[in-house]
């Protein structure tokens, strides 16, 4: 029987060390906090608000949203991303996209204080994620990928991972991450032949093709671990992974379900984001 | 019997190009200039320097050296730098690294001008290269490997693909190089177990691993491509790659070699940023 990682015990674990890293803050006289930016009021995005909200709010992070018009122009925009940047009081910024197809995204980028982008939107972030610099912020999802192994004692160094998948939120920053623990990785996707096979001969296999249970048990090494960054809805009408979690569990060794394992873990890498941004800005760091 | 993929005929190739770029250039009344910069006079820099400017003026691009005392002091080092970074004559930058030790690179790298970075310093440039945006310059030497793969016409959709190596300056971002071109990309380095295993199941395999004639025979699967990146001294004092060439020739398919293979090719890449940086600078891309 497989080991099922529960991204909820990772988050419990991380609470622990986020309630010590804001009682240092906080004794410091420094109140955490963050700005939340939306524009108009996707419901994904009023979902997420609220789960990153509640854990911010249970470690006694301060969350500022400062909710913009749908229709918003270019300037006004950029001026209300502006006044979150330069506010002395604010720590990290969360800037909920895609953005409407009016707005340009590239201008914040830049402008974007990269001490306070715990989402990874400057470049400055992206440059050190890919050299292996720890002091930028990676973005959460495969940051959280990296608390789940962690947590659950996976040894990285010098084990075949394969990653499914290279976008710039998951599938490249994962992969540098992983190098910068001494895995050896391969990166497949929607181009690779034989991905079956190449799954196959992976020690720990990764999952962020955004496809619905497309990995199947002849994906899988007995014993494999299998984390599943996939969020995607089945037939039934279901949340749902990328991995056919009853055909794969038998055989792997360890696997995270969907939904309550990776995706129950971002929140808290913000939140830790926010205290390491919070620690930078007031030189502790 | 393997084909040798010799540097000296993609040069050959390139240098067509680069002619041609150039006289677009010249006829708009626009002179390709590129600014080296080079702190002391270490025999190495001196050679790559000689190199380069060979191809470049052989090409038409006027090159212009700023030779700095080897004890220089930072705030000196900025200055010209800064120079020679906000001449509007000069199209490309290249300094010379490492840099002696009394000096810090990081400065400069958040000062140079993104559009004039053609060794990718800037960490706007690195994150184009990692993000897969082709606006970005990425180092020369990746970029000469991918030079000499396309001129000897190996495909890479869907291919195997194992890079040793994981630097900055060629590794990670030769890996990125792959992937957008929709290669299955496997990054092994020293903590790799079972190299030779890895290797043997690439269809390319490329050396950046910097350790002389480490590739051997049994890492070589029939017919595979061998790219060689390294540039070591063997016992005898003979310049020599990472690759066991004598060994491993007749197993590959096709094979670069060490002289005369993929560094005979980074100096042409050089030049074709510049071109590309003089063409951004005066709105021409």
């Amino acid at each position: 029987m497989s080991i099922i990682m529960k991204g909820s015990e990772v988050a419990a674990a991380m609470k622990e060390e986020l309630l010590r890293g804001v009682g240092v803050l906080v004794q410091r006289g420094i109140a955490p906090q963050v700005g939340i930016v939306r524009v108009g009021g996707r419901p994904d995005d009023l979902a997420y608000e609220r789960g990153a909200r509640k854990k911010m709010e249970a470690v006694g992070i301060r969350c500022v949203v400062t909710e913009l018009p749908e229709d918003i122009s270019q300037v006004e925009f950029q001026q209300a991303f502006a006044a979150v940047n330069d506010d002395p009081a604010t720590h990290g910024i969360l800037l909920f996209r895609p953005l409407p197809k009016q707005l340009d995204e590239e201008p914040v980028r830049s402008m974007v204080n990269p001490w306070k982008d715990i989402d990874c939107m400057s470049p400055v972030n992206v440059a050190k994620v890919f050299s292996g610099d720890e002091s930028g912020f990676a973005p959460c999802t495969p940051e959280a990928v990296m608390e789940v192994l962690a947590h659950y004692g996976i040894a990285l160094k010098g084990k075949r991972v394969t990653v499914i998948g290279r976008s710039m939120v998951v599938g490249k920053p994962l992969a540098m991450l992983l190098l910068k623990q001494h895995a050896t990785v391969t990166i497949c996707h929607t181009r690779t032949v034989d991905l079956a096979g190449t799954c196959r001969s992976a020690e720990i296999l990764i999952a962020a093709a955004g496809k619905a249970k497309m990995i199947a048990a002849d994906f899988v090494a007995p014993g494999a671990v299998v984390v599943d960054v996939g969020i995607n809805v089945d037939e039934a009408g279901n949340l749902c992974g990328d991995v056919d979690f009853d055909a794969v569990a038998p055989t792997a060794g360890s696997i995270t379900p969907v939904p309550g394992g990776v995706g129950a873990v971002t929140s808290s890498v913000l939140a830790k984001h926010v205290v390491r941004a919070a620690g930078y800005l007031n030189g502790l760091i």
